[in-house]
């Protein structure tokens, strides 16, 4: 994704632009343009169009994430951790699905979602002609955006009368190419099987980003149409044999975005300064959480899970930050920037639109360097009260706006959850509220120093811990009824409140948006601009050479199964039933609840261990280039087989983010033969089993 | 050990100098000194006196490593790579030990080792009081020094005769304590057990430092005395439990050295300067092999070994210069010498003596920095020929001298070996020979410059290759017989030899032997007077409360079973055997041969896998300070109980050289249950199993 600092709450994978020069196995490629000779040349084998098209048509979009058809009725595959809010929505208090999984072995027994919509990519065209065509030699830029703008509208909306179907516009190559997307989108999809989150999520936080791994990490659910399975034309076989290391693996999902057409300094800056910053920011807040949970059992229970996600999101930073370090990798790119750059300075017309870009792009990160450290800390102090004042403060305000001039969060379409959000009842604890924000509160003091105006503001001359203690004490908001009395009063309502927390977010606000103001207005809108200059150039020096940024549609990766260099020896590319139990019992088994249980078994695993054949692969590696977005996505193999499904990227494909790195950027997949023998063996689902292998 | 470069030939732990201020489990002790406070105030237990001399008497001294007795008939235990060498050793053409294991199911069928000598310490004498009083106050330092050593021979004579025992002078902390160890020697020791190479060392090279770890790294002899079973009073209970996490351990053993009194500056210099030349080096000579390697599948067969071994190299200098690179542990060495040099400041008569020490090391720090880079480079240029062309002219002009003025590899002692290793048949491959040879004498060129007295004398003006292919072609020493030839003929034959190789060696020798001179007039010996200064010091002012420098004598290391941060998650304690299947199956079984059949099981593996309990634990890590020379050791548990054998050290434990580590630092042990369960069930040796255990 495009700022590192996104992906905090992603489960399991990071989100996606595209480099010039292209190394080994790297690309996210459109159906339409795949490199077939570059893989001939290498495996002496390449799709064809009746290849390419059963994948497609086969594969899946769910939100967030990918998945695919893999019966001749209607089944559908994807990951626990795609389908896990949809599991939750389906479970109630007596039936908790996601804790301890979900298996209807008949039909009448799946369990509609609702809400839930999967898409089917019918129909890919290219319109850029049309498009480009509808603007006049002559026009203003601004004219011309508004005229391409419209043309795209009246043609998604011609083609989806048309058709049918649920058309999207696509921008690639940004904005080389347009193009129209026409999906089959699918409505009525039901809850077939899950496993326990225990096993789908084996190791927890702490395994998450890393390989060797023993995750199995999927579910099933199944298409209706007009209240039958639906019956796709096209869905992927079960893999009889599985695969072997070497084996050429295809994947085809959604991947988000990545940040590698960032100029070089934009790269730095990253490295350099926000992530460092960022950093620092994570590191404090862990260690000011961690000194509460060191008061009591109790504290450290209320903040447990707070620290967990904090280690992972450092895990993540740490990540990009050692791609940021890889002086090879980054004299690779500096090589590719320049050998642009020279290209661009030769086409008069090139370097008149994009030559000066890199520049500006640079100078405006000088602007942007004070500015980040501001905006981290210019905010509510580690205070849960704060942030339902803010929210509070806010949503009074932009409510008499009209919809589109409204901060995004308080937009039509966006409001409703807003305010459902405020009122929702929320653990709230006072100690530890007091002491978070007196402690937010010193570290905004030590960063931005006394004299800064948000420092002045928020104490006014006080302690933090006496601001914190006052505020805390005194206000009501923790108190679900109390912050929505506010909602229901309005603007009035809020204007009138003394509530200290009220109080100190109307002091908050106006610094919080002039400091938002000044970074869209100095930094972010002059990068948009730029880099979408050099974007056009990069299309216009290389075409479609390149595969184009990630955009969230369907793309397809390929590349072997094979391990890597890492943890001082070579990584194996394959993990087992028994390694699952190995590292199970490595850690002394359910009775010891090492590290929170991170590595426990459900029983029913337990059980049925002396039935299971412990040499069955569970998960594997395989050298393709993915990032979030394709989590859930079918891996197949040659023939198009189903032979396994991405759930997570190793370690090393965290720096993904600005270049893929073919030595050690590795996909992580569950083995399709994993799947069928748990069905089998632990969970006595022979009969999906035998649908899944076509038995 | 001293220097990183020396660990190069030690096959799986690097080898030990001991930091005033300690922390959690670091500390190689002397069982006259163990802490037992700070053991029984963290572990609510402390060894007792009768338990401190059951352990001493249990372990044993193996040439290079540790071992113990394990059965009231005299069983042995150490590890196969400690063992290997004598496996070696009996085996013969038709009958290879090492490779298909061995084992002698009754008493008659042990094998007796020629030559193997094992050491059980008996007794301890601090005799500093005598040695001191040797010396009467007013003594030159030249002569005290000698009055010592006439003192010290003389007690260990008249305590050798009294005793019957062997014993050995240990200075302890630089000369603060004399001791006499007091050893009895077991000279008829016979191979009982040894498992197949591969097993023992699973994974090999690749696996070598890391953990998760699946080596069953263990063999076993037994000591005989007067022709039968010797029956030793102390021997190791095989554990009934095993260990589980958290378990405290005791490990006795041998380590050998380590750098971590070296002063700040020492540091500094050899992860700025020593080891990225070093590094640098043995890159560049991996570059050449490859390069060779590259040119045909036989070119590849001669130097793959070559290729790995440099590999393990990088693997072990690398983890040495992370340990260099770590900021938090190089300030809090910065800090120990800092209070430390302020202690001896405060003392006039310490810091008259060691005062301006640190200051005089440093100093010479700039001398040494050239000489090393010179002394890497003015050598035999990655030539074979030219290594035993040098090695012949020496031996000739050594052999006039008298044995203590010549240089130590033809001082009496080695004169034998010496000469053995010219005369015996080597792979030779001309080829191979002249591309090394070229890039060597290329590799020289550029990092001296042409100008260096060693690159004229070598070049003459010549290009490399040219100046190789000559010599090479020119050369007969590839020939076994023409060296012979040479050794026999003395130094008129080598004065009256043309050989090209003979004729260079004559132009390296003298630049050579002036560069050592430099560098132990200049360096060596300056720093070996100021270190020990520094190290009387110490002893005044830290005396017995901190560890002695490792000396290869026998030490009491504890600490618990417990994993550590690793891999991006946390590494679990223990491994087990379905992990070691895992790791066969995740590469694909034998047939698949990865990595040079790195992680292939012997036949009789496969065999009797169904017949395993496959949650058995099989190698586990814990908090103990060891090195090089541990290897072998016994791991015991509170009751004194065998509960496992040290083998190796995990990668994050190579900083261990420098300064101890407990977050990451650990020892990695074959479990104890994993060997029982190994002789049962895979090797038959029911009886032996039984032997050990008391059945």
């Amino acid at each position: 994704m495009r700022s590192p600092f996104r992906t905090l709450v992603l489960p399991a994978l990071a989100l996606a632009l595209a480099g010039a020069s292209l190394r080994a196995e790297e690309g996210m490629w459109t159906f339409d343009n795949l490199p077939t000779k570059q893989i001939k040349a290498k495996y002496g084998w390449a799709p064809d169009q009746a290849w390419l098209d059963h994948v497609r048509l086969s594969a899946l979009r769910f939100p967030g994430g990918s998945g695919s058809f893999v019966s001749a009725d209607g089944l559908v595959l994807t990951n626990h951790h795609v389908g896990r809010g949809w599991i939750q929505r389906v479970s109630d208090k007596d039936h908790d699905y996601v804790k301890n999984g979900f298996y209807a072995p008949t039909q009448a027994q799946e369990i509609k979602v609702p809400g839930l919509e999967v898409l089917t990519l019918m129909a890919m065209d290219n319109v850029t002609d049309r498009v480009n065509k509808a603007v006049k030699p002559g026009t203003s830029e601004k004219e011309a955006l508004k005229l391409r703008e419209t043309e795209i509208e009246k043609i998604r909306d011609e083609m989806q009368k048309k058709s049918g179907l649920t058309c999207e516009h696509v921008s690639l190559y940004q904005g080389g190419q347009h193009w129209i997307y026409s999906y089959k989108k699918h409505t009525d999809v039901r809850l077939v099987f899950a496993p326990e989150q225990q096993i789908a999520f084996f190791g927890g936080d702490y395994d998450n980003f890393t390989y060797p791994r023993h995750n199995l990490d999927f579910s099933i659910f199944r298409v209706y149409e007009d209240g039958k399975p639906y019956q796709p034309k096209d869905f992927l076989h079960w893999t009889k044999t599985g695969v072997k290391a070497g084996d050429l693996t295809f994947v085809t999902g959604h991947p988000g975005r990545t940040s590698r057409q960032d100029t070089l300094a934009q790269m730095k800056f990253a490295g350099e300064v926000a992530i460092p910053l960022r950093l620092k920011f994570l590191e404090d807040y862990r260690t000011e959480l961690m000194a509460y949970a060191g008061r009591s059992p109790e504290a450290a229970r209320q903040v447990n899970t707070q620290i967990f996600g904090i280690e992972n999101s450092l895990k993540a930073i740490r990540g990009y930050k050692s791609g940021l370090e890889d002086k090879a990798a980054m004299a690779r790119i500096a090589a590719a920037e320049k050998e642009f750059r020279g290209k661009v300075a030769k086409d008069p017309k090139l370097a008149a639109e994009a030559g000066p870009s890199w520049g500006r792009i640079e100078k405006v990160l000088a602007v942007e360097k004070p500015l980040v450290k501001e905006a981290m800390y210019v905010s509510t102090a580690h205070s849960t009260l704060l942030g339902f004042a803010l929210t509070l403060v806010r949503l009074t305000e932009e409510e008499g706006k009209p919809s589109e001039k409204r901060l995004p969060e308080f937009s039509d379409a966006n409001l409703k959850v807003t305010k459902m959000r405020l009122a929702v009842p929320a653990p709230y604890y006072p100690e530890q509220e007091a002491f978070m924000f007196a402690r937010g509160l010193a570290e905004a003091q030590k960063a931005l120093g006394p004299q800064h105006p948000y420092v002045k503001a928020m104490l006014g001359g006080q302690s933090p811990e006496a601001v914190a203690k006052t505020a805390v004490e005194g206000s009501k908001l923790g108190d679900p009824a109390a912050r929505k009395a506010l909602i229901e009063g309005g603007k009035k309502a809020v204007d009138a409140s003394t509530d200290p927390m009220i109080l100190l977010a109307k002091k908050l606000d106006p610094l919080a948006r002039k400091l938002r103001k000044q970074m869209d207005d100095q930094v972010t809108s002059v990068i948009t601009e730029q880099a979408s200059r050099i974007a056009k150039a990069r299309f216009a020096v290389y075409g479609t050479s390149a595969y184009p940024d990630a955009t969230f549609t369907l793309r397809l990766t390929y590349g072997p199964v094979e391990g890597y260099p890492g943890n001082g020896t070579m990584i194996q590319p394959f993990t087992t039933f028994g390694g699952l139990f190995d590292r199970y019992d490595g850690w002394g088994g359910n009775a010891a609840k090492a590290h929170g249980g991170a590595w426990e078994l459900p029983q029913r695993w337990i059980d049925h261990r002396k039935d299971l054949d412990l040499s069955t692969p569970f998960d594997f590696v395989h050298a393709v280039d993915i990032i979030g977005g394709n989590s859930g996505s079918p891996v197949v193999d040659k023939t198009g087989d189903l032979v396994g499904l991405i759930f997570d990227g190793n370690i090393e494909s965290l720096p993904g983010n600005y270049f893929y790195d073919e030595k050690v950027n590795r996909g992580v997949s569950v083995d399709a033969l994993a799947i069928t023998e748990a069905l089998r063996k632990v969970y006595g689902a022979g009969v999906l089993a035998d649908e899944l292998t076509g038995k």
